[in-house]
């Protein structure tokens, strides 16, 4: 029987691990695949405090040497299912597990058109305050028909030259005052063209070639989340929701990183999402 | 001109700092003495995501790596005053600079008596979250009027042997259940008995003599705000008080990291202050 059981080893599970096994919880993460989640597809990581270049892969061993330092236990198997009630069940591949909490960590995968997938970490980004620095004064495209594509090229805009901004969405009044933003509608990316092996010009399907560093694509994320569908706990988009103690609306199941719904989707988040939730958890009156 | 400028160099300033210069901002930072803050302080971090083992004095110099390598300007100023305005002005011991933003994160420090603050870092703590897990199986006292202490005592019960509770708060329901916490009220710390330089035994003012390896001491904390009492901002305990943005109620003034009223001082907490404020002016429409 287990205090708590974290479903997910990304940043915002191993975080929530330290926390849990240094208040001397009986804690378990359960991971299906890799520790370290999305960090494993980061080449360059800047904006981590404490880190001045790192990649992904490295700060993820770096996580996974803390856990074992700090003897938190994990194993590698595949959760099914999970079962609400006083005492919890966690299904996996290879065992059931008993918990009086759940926090699910599982994240969320970006969504891509198969013309742009090959181009990820070369000129591809799906991250503009991740990786927006690395086009300053440059020329970039921006598609997306989701409501983050706008935010993201207004965060652009006040570091690239200029912003190509691909869409469907209408009545971008935000957008009225930047000079170095130009909408293009009805339009969609036919070929990208290579140059020493990066992003160099992109043709539009209304005949048009331009000339752009990077591509910014907004086409949404999947959370990773269908394995909790019946618990009744999702939005429509497959976001899990959660109070301000991380909490979801069943008690003892929280959830925290990229697979709740939320504001900034960044390293810093992932990792306040999983101490709070602990805090959360060991401040309960019950 | 600047567009920011961060007050404070701990390790929430620096990630403000980070989030800035990342999104092209033209961005200043400001410390009196020392980057780091309180790190300088803390002999072993272990809850800090991506580092094993490390201590304050360490990742404090890492940050002002990464503040060096990302050229995030800095100087070593005191600031002396603050003039709220359209454009805002920043008095130091040295220079008067003008900025549309500032963001105020000069922490705060512990109160301490005389008595123990000798023992900071030689079995003297001021944090249960980060120092508990040094304590398991042993016993400890708590010793504190301010409210936190209760839930500092929570915690601890749930790692340590025995919680001695040295209070003058009354209705402690909370801790009813807690066959490990003992409360002593009307006393305090006479002497402390030390034995290989760590603490070992304590005399009461009530004449008894217990032994105990830790003490966890909450007097509370002085925010390092003084400085900014003319701009009411403040509370009646001198914390800054912000809203979700980490907006002051002057506009374009934000707050960050210890200095501010909330509910977890942590390092990731800070961190997390310090990206949500750059992104929330990032976003602000104005």
């Amino acid at each position: 029987m287990f205090d708590i059981i974290i479903i997910g080893m990304g940043i915002s599970g191993i975080t929530a691990g330290i926390y849990a096994k240094r208040a001397d919880k009986k804690v378990l993460i359960l991971e299906k695949s890799m520790p370290g989640g999305v960090l494993a597809n980061i080449s360059k990581i800047s904006n981590y405090p404490g880190y001045t270049n790192i990649s992904g892969s490295d700060l993820a061993m770096n996580l996974l040497n803390q856990v074992n330092a700090l003897e938190i236990p994990y194993k590698f198997e595949e959760v099914l299912s999970v079962e609400d009630g006083d005492i919890k069940k966690i299904i996996t591949n290879k065992n059931t597990y008993e918990t009086k909490k759940i926090i699910i960590a599982t994240g969320r995968k970006p969504k891509f058109t198969d013309t742009l997938s090959e181009y990820l970490g070369k000129g591809l980004s799906i991250c503009a305050t991740c990786d927006g620095a690395l086009y300053k004064g440059e020329d970039v495209i921006v598609i997306g028909n989701v409501v983050q594509a706008i935010s993201e090229a207004l965060y652009l805009s006040s570091i690239v030259n200029k912003v190509y901004f691909i869409t469907k969405l209408k009545n971008l009044n935000e957008l009225e005052n930047k000079d170095n933003i130009e909408i293009i509608y009805d339009t969609s990316i036919l070929k990208i063209n290579k140059k020493d092996n990066n992003i160099d010009s992109v043709e539009l399907s209304n005949g048009k070639n331009i000339h752009v560093k990077g591509i910014f694509s907004y086409a949404g994320y999947i959370p990773n989340t269908d394995i909790f569908k019946n618990l009744n706990i999702l939005d429509n988009e497959g976001n899990i929701l959660v109070n301000s103690d991380y909490e979801t609306n069943i008690k003892g199941i929280y959830s925290i990183g990229d697979c709740i719904k939320k504001d900034i989707y960044q390293l810093v988040s992932a990792t306040y999402d999983g101490c709070k939730a602990i805090i959360s958890i060991i401040n309960k009156k019950e």
